[in-house]
């Protein structure tokens, strides 16, 4: 099976220039195919701010509505993903900046209502592979933001961790794939005020152990749901380190 | 040599939710290849207005300024590009939202500063015919907003009808294009007050004819002119109508 590599980028990267900057010429010399998936950031948060917009977020999820989605629209799939897409190019890469809604690569259902509504809230359904496939097979770097749709016309704000997972995972019948998830961290750490103490890899049992010890916590649980669903479901190699390609190893996944 | 036709819409469709969904459905039908281009509207000036950035116009050309630009790619490449893709998605066709900096598709130089600054304004410089073509051949309907890039990570806002006019020539290599510019009138008009006045054929000399005489003037120049230039370089036909497709016949335009 080819390789494939999967990379998520995270808040802490796009609103910073330099990082992105820095980042995306060491992902435009990456070999293909491989894919970018891309977070909002702060952005989303100052664009809704200055449109007296306010901003509602529950267990770390924002609360999607009309208003909102609009604004997510605006910021992920125009300001930030075209703007990674423009500085791809001038690298070489050849990019194509991408919602779930375009070419119907990512389907979702709105998540139902329990005891929080989230709105304009996507859970993946489906990953269209054969047409994702036809863009890497033509030499293509796809790169996604954070939407999704729902086949029938309505688009879905989708956490980008669960964007990356899902792509990796479908992909997966295809190529041996490689998903890396960047974020502000070395690693995963056992203490995060240290970041010397990164683990370099993680089972399940582990993770699971130092969750109920309150080690691990808070945001970092939906991303590492995320890592293990990954690697359980057939994805080759799942990684979650800092942006800065050649530093660190971070912590690998093991399932 | 097999068909194409281009479509472009302009700001009278996009504002009118109606008028939008029912150019989408009317235009779903429509046999592929096909491509759709649209403008933007009176969305991105709205936008800007509660951004409080002000929109300065000269010659009916929009200045954009780093501000202004970053609301054309938030308006035009995420807000109303996405609702489109999400709304053809849901009719079948297999739409992808675009701008000129994915796949390197149009790259334009920014405008020369001479009388007037329009800030970043591209002109047209290639269209990537074989690029559009692996999309086309993929039976992938490609939907252009109006902004290129300069291939050195800077986007540019460019006239949507000079895309819609650029794209079908470059793509009249390959195809035998329609091309079609929607707007608000059932064609040019020989009185503007009159919609029954809709000039069938207009040739090159009547044109400069009516010009001259002051008949057609102000935006329809730039339309016009972008029209003329298409049908000399090669595409098959033009016709400028309104964007009800089983409406009039509107105006063809004579090479």
């Amino acid at each position: 099976m080819q390789n494939l590599t999967v990379i998520k980028i995270g808040g802490n990267v796009i609103d910073n220039e330099t990082s992105l900057t820095t980042f995306l010429e060491k992902f435009a010399d990456l070999p293909t195919p491989k894919i970018l998936i891309h977070g909002g950031g702060k952005i989303a948060t100052k664009t809704a701010e200055k449109l007296g917009i306010s901003t509602q977020m529950v267990e770390g999820r924002r609360i999607t509505d009309q208003a909102m989605l609009e604004v997510a629209m605006m910021v992920y799939a125009g300001l930030i993903n075209k703007n990674i897409v423009a500085q791809l190019q001038a690298r070489g890469s050849r990019a194509l900046g991408l919602t779930g809604a375009d070419l119907d690569l990512i389907r979702a259902d709105k998540r139902p209502v329990k005891a929080v509504d989230y709105g304009w809230v996507g859970d993946v359904k489906s990953i269209n592979v054969a047409q994702l496939d036809y863009l890497l097979k033509g030499n293509i770097t796809p790169v996604f933001c954070a939407l999704s749709h729902n086949g029938q016309g309505q688009m879905l704000n989708t956490n980008a961790d669960t964007i990356a997972s899902e792509v990796a995972i479908a992909m997966s019948d295809l190529y041996a794939v490689n998903l890396v998830f960047c974020f502000e961290k070395r690693g995963v750490l056992l203490d995060v005020n240290d970041e010397s103490s990164v683990i370099n890899q993680l089972n399940d049992s582990d993770y699971q152990m130092l969750k109920s010890q309150g080690a691990i916590h808070s945001g970092m649980i939906p991303k590492l749901d995320n890592a293990f669903a990954a690697i359980r479901a057939g994805v080759k190699k799942v990684i979650i380190r800092a942006p800065e390609i050649a530093d660190s190893q971070g912590t690998t996944i093991l399932g």
